[in-house]
């Protein structure tokens, strides 16, 4: 049986001494913020996590939602109402919000370290209260007042959930197809139709109604084509007033690889009510302050699923005892797998991905933070540009890293890791979701690089950080060999993205666009290759923190804390940065590798070759 | 709904044109084999693998297998049971085998034809004649004569059924720990007593017997400890003599993550009647000839899996509409997808791969054929050194391969891909369990660079033979944009391999092993390097091929061909290729990054850190 128990201390570490979150308190609605607040609520919460959802991962991998054909209704796994009911009362669906509406008004920064360990107890769950955070967002940001009273207090409180309804069967990144229309009612709120497919938590039993934010073509002669016609709708399941059903339905859920806890569910909506958020045909905007946190959120699934595998991981190469050390002659006893090299690696490997992960999540969210309530407009800016430039990263690799990570936890386990009662192939077919959902990976890279560096030029501020980070821990006496690898990686990126951006200028005065082909070709390349150089940024600023703590010879269980912390910093720069040649090589490469062979070239055609 | 359509055009390039199987002829064993008969036979066995055996695999997916536990017996998916009935009657459990005993003599690279279709179509259902044909290679290459004509002949009809048992609970890669013990009977047979686990269709109603070739250890005084001390018996579910229920049945089947159409056994011995095969403690030599043909057949479902997951990739990439082309100013109507390069990238990806490993696997199966049946002992000599030192690489290079794959294809089908209707998460649950089986891929690299490497030295062999074929594609006017990649990795291969092998030698004079500890460390970065080396001289020895063939001026689908497979080695060449310097990277990083943590510091200790 697999087990979980929250980092508290790699949490810590990162929260308290790498960023010091406490100093949030300066600003005026993070004044409640210290660090036994922090430490007492990282604690509540690994309780929950530990003990309520944890427990409830298993069984609702086994037994799935259930979808009833007559009433339409969607039954969740034994135990998750009751643990929702947990959720509510601990305050945990308002942790992040307002308090205007009921929140806690808690920094993003501990909501991120709150969906890390529900992420590692139970994603099928997690995700639930996670998209009516979404939804929360959208209306706070979007809504009227007259919406935001009827809405947030509820979805605050988690009386009521919420879903983005985007994907529909003929389009899912390219949302100018899409088809359910909205017709005006004569009292100013809209009859929607249409269906939409893929709706995480569509329907189910955990709360009283389900508000679900919509994309739809409003039916007028103005509406432009394609995706500048699209305006975003809210559509309770129960109407606020008198909460008669709306003619919403779940039409069917699917039966998917992974996360069955989670419904994933066919909307019908047949002329249902349902009410305009922000301007008409400008639903795109609102719907991507949704899908920038839900890329963010998604990103954090990654981690807690890697972080859970390490965890089991680990304890199997602790635990299970096979063959002798390699490097011995002559009969020796077989010895824990934990002492074998290529197990190491395995084991290593996850152990830098996750705590660097962790590091980045925690920063950005930070960032996050003092880019919504910092009352410096130059500070909001600055982190503002970290968030828009790193979401990408965050949602790309570390989804790309939990498939990874969770395959490397199972080859750890041997032929041990295909059996479902280890409970290893549960995170790896969970973790399969989160490369395709909010945006594939590859539309991140393109987001990446086609929008965030090209067209917005982020790139150089955040290098100008990391180069500041970088002189600041060689002056604090981190070894060179830790900041080496990441500054020449670093030149690498720099220079990849320098030669396209003058042939982007060129490009754009003459009005060719053979560039975004070549951008669009390396874009995968590009975001892997900028992820291991983030993460060893992030790595760079871990050393720099452990290595002034070392400074003051602590002992015991801290002072081994903060020499692993460094000893995987070098293995990071050794054993996992060398990918990044991979990836600088292959853009090298160029795109004509790709595009040669014309699209009808491909598939077998019965010919008549060595008959 | 998938489908699958067996690749004949490339299976005849490669059988035909590149390697000219028919010249197998010259061998008596042979005299049979031509151009008709191959392809004759190729389009039979495809029918077989589309029409038969492809339509069970999703619904033996669903249904999966059962365990009676009252009567111990195991029911295999509906149709198996037909399916199975037809293979025998076609004579394909006995292609391969021996005509003294009923077999059709067919060289071994034909049979990995077929097994890679039956791959493709039905992983679940090709384990089981597998399974056979193992227990078959040891009974034909150990057994009595007694012992060949009891079991043979039914295994080559398949009426009966093989496995091999060597795990055990405690015992998977280490032999050495085995618990099951044979005692010897007045008769000379043993009774046989233990428990063996992952027994893959141990049990199940395909057949009138079961032939179990177990591991065990001979109580007696003179046993060695350890691997030294293991022997190889003969336990049939029935006895031979009398066909009385010999006492071993099936505890339970486990659940697993994918090929549910296989049953995956428990094993009870309770004093079961058996016969040594082979000499007293010699179990794992004869062991390792079942060992080294199931480890190809583990790369071949590999391959057929990679290619099922590419066939449906790329249809749903000729099909779906979603986007306009990325590189076009102004108003532009969605296109297919296979038009955006990022989806080409996928694409391409799985396309070189599997083209490379087909023509590997037959490269050395061939290679196979002639170190076991060429009148020439030099020829079967140096036959035999490439098929020891490429095993490894076509386990895990190919396993690998396919989770990476059919996570490609899954990745090309968007959301899509996650939805089990579509079948593409079956391909990559049902190849999770190649990485594991008949040794992890750790192993296989350890077997690489530990036996076939420092032991053997089979390097310089294999090496001569890429650059003899190097400099014969040049004379042939392949572009050296193809040649040279190859030409400078397999040179840094070189250089690595050369340095470890001064260190071992100097290591064997002093008796100092610590060069085995580096060894070990690189073992994976070093088969992945290589493999990738192996198959850029595949992509080598096909587009010489197809040079040639161009020159001939062909025109249609067949000029199509060729060009298609030049530019898919460009592709190889160009964005696969620079993999190598991500390995090349890591094994320069050294061993002293993994080992530098001491294994009880990595567990999270609940410290004072950050409180």
């Amino acid at each position: 049986m697999p087990s979980y128990k929250a980092p508290l201390d790699d949490m810590r570490f990162v929260l308290n001494e790498v960023l010091d979150v406490a100093q949030l308190s300066r600003i005026a609605d993070f004044s409640q913020v210290d660090k036994p607040t922090i430490n007492q609520f990282l604690e509540e919460i690994a309780k929950m996590a530990e003990n309520v959802l944890f427990p409830l991962n298993a069984t609702g991998d086994r037994e799935g939602c259930t979808h009833d054909r007559e009433t339409k209704a969607v039954k969740t796994p034994t135990g998750f109402k009751d643990a929702y009911q947990q959720f509510c009362e601990a305050g945990l669906t308002g942790f992040a919000c307002d308090p205007k509406y009921g929140g806690l008004g808690m920094p993003i920064v501990l909501n991120t370290a709150l969906s890390e360990m529900f992420c590692s107890a139970n994603l099928s769950f997690g995700m639930y209260p996670g998209l009516s955070h979404g939804a929360y967002n959208a209306l706070h940001e979007y809504g009227t007042d007259e919406q935001k009273n009827t809405y947030l207090p509820k979805l605050v409180s988690g009386q009521w959930a919420g879903t983005m309804c985007l994907t529909e069967p003929q389009c899912g990144t390219d949302l100018g197809l899409i088809k359910t229309k909205a017709v005006k009612n004569a009292d100013g709120s809209y009859a929607i139709t249409g269906t939409k497919i893929f709706i995480s938590a569509g329907e189910h039993d955990l709360t009283e109604n389900i508000c679900h934010l919509v994309l739809a073509k409003i039916e007028a002669a103005d509406t432009p084509a394609g995706i500048k016609g699209i305006s975003l709708f809210i559509v309770p399941k129960f109407l606020p007033e008198g909460l008669a059903h709306n003619n919403v339905t779940c039409g069917r859920i699917e039966e998917k690889m992974g996360i069955h806890g989670n419904s994933t569910c066919e909307m019908n909506f047949d002329g249902a009510k349902g009410w305009l958020v922000g301007e008409a045909h400008k639903g795109m905007k609102a719907m991507f302050v949704m899908m920038n946190e839900a890329r963010l959120g998604v990103g954090l699934q990654g981690l807690g699923l890697s972080e859970v595998a390490y965890q089991n991981g680990l304890n199997y190469a602790l635990e299970r005892v096979q063959s002798p050390p390699i490097d011995q002659k002559g009969e020796h006893a077989s010895v824990t797998i934990i002492n074998h090299p290529d197990v190491r690696r395995e084991i290593l490997g996850i152990k830098a991905a996750v705590e660097g992960e962790r590091m980045l999540a925690y920063w950005i969210s930070l960032q996050l933070d003092i880019s919504q309530k910092d009352p410096d407009e130059a500070a909001r800016k600055k982190a503002k540009a970290f968030v828009d430039l790193l979401t990408p990263i965050v949602k790309a690799h570390f989804t790309d890293n939990a498939v990874e990570n969770t395959n490397s936890a199972i080859q750890v386990f041997g032929g041990h890791g295909y059996i479902k009662e280890h409970g290893m192939e549960q995170f790896n077919r969970d973790a399969r979701i989160t490369r395709l959902y909010e945006g594939t990976n590859g539309i991140q890279g393109l987001d990446l690089i086609g929008r965030k560096v090209l067209k917005e030029n982020l790139l150089p501020g955040y290098l100008r950080l990391l180069m500041q980070d970088l002189f600041a821990a060689k002056k604090n006496g981190v070894s060179l060999c830790l900041l080496w690898p990441v500054a020449r990686r670093a030149g690498t990126l720099c220079r990849i993205t320098l030669k396209l951006r003058v042939r982007a200028l060129f490009g754009t005065l003459l009005r060719r666009m053979s560039f975004m082909r070549d951008a669009a070709g390396m874009s995968t390349d590009y975001y892997k290759l900028m992820s291991l150089v983030v993460i060893g940024h992030m790595w760079v600023k871990m050393a720099d923190t452990a290595t002034q703590k070392l400074a003051a010879n602590p002992e015991g269980g801290v002072r081994d804390f903060y020499e692993t912390k460094i000893k995987t910093a070098h293995f990071y720069m050794k054993k996992v940065m060398p990918q990044t040649a991979a990836y600088s090589g292959a853009i090298g490469g160029g795109t004509n590798a790709l595009m040669d062979i014309p699209a009808d070239k491909f598939a077998h055609t019965q010919t008549t070759i060595g008959a």
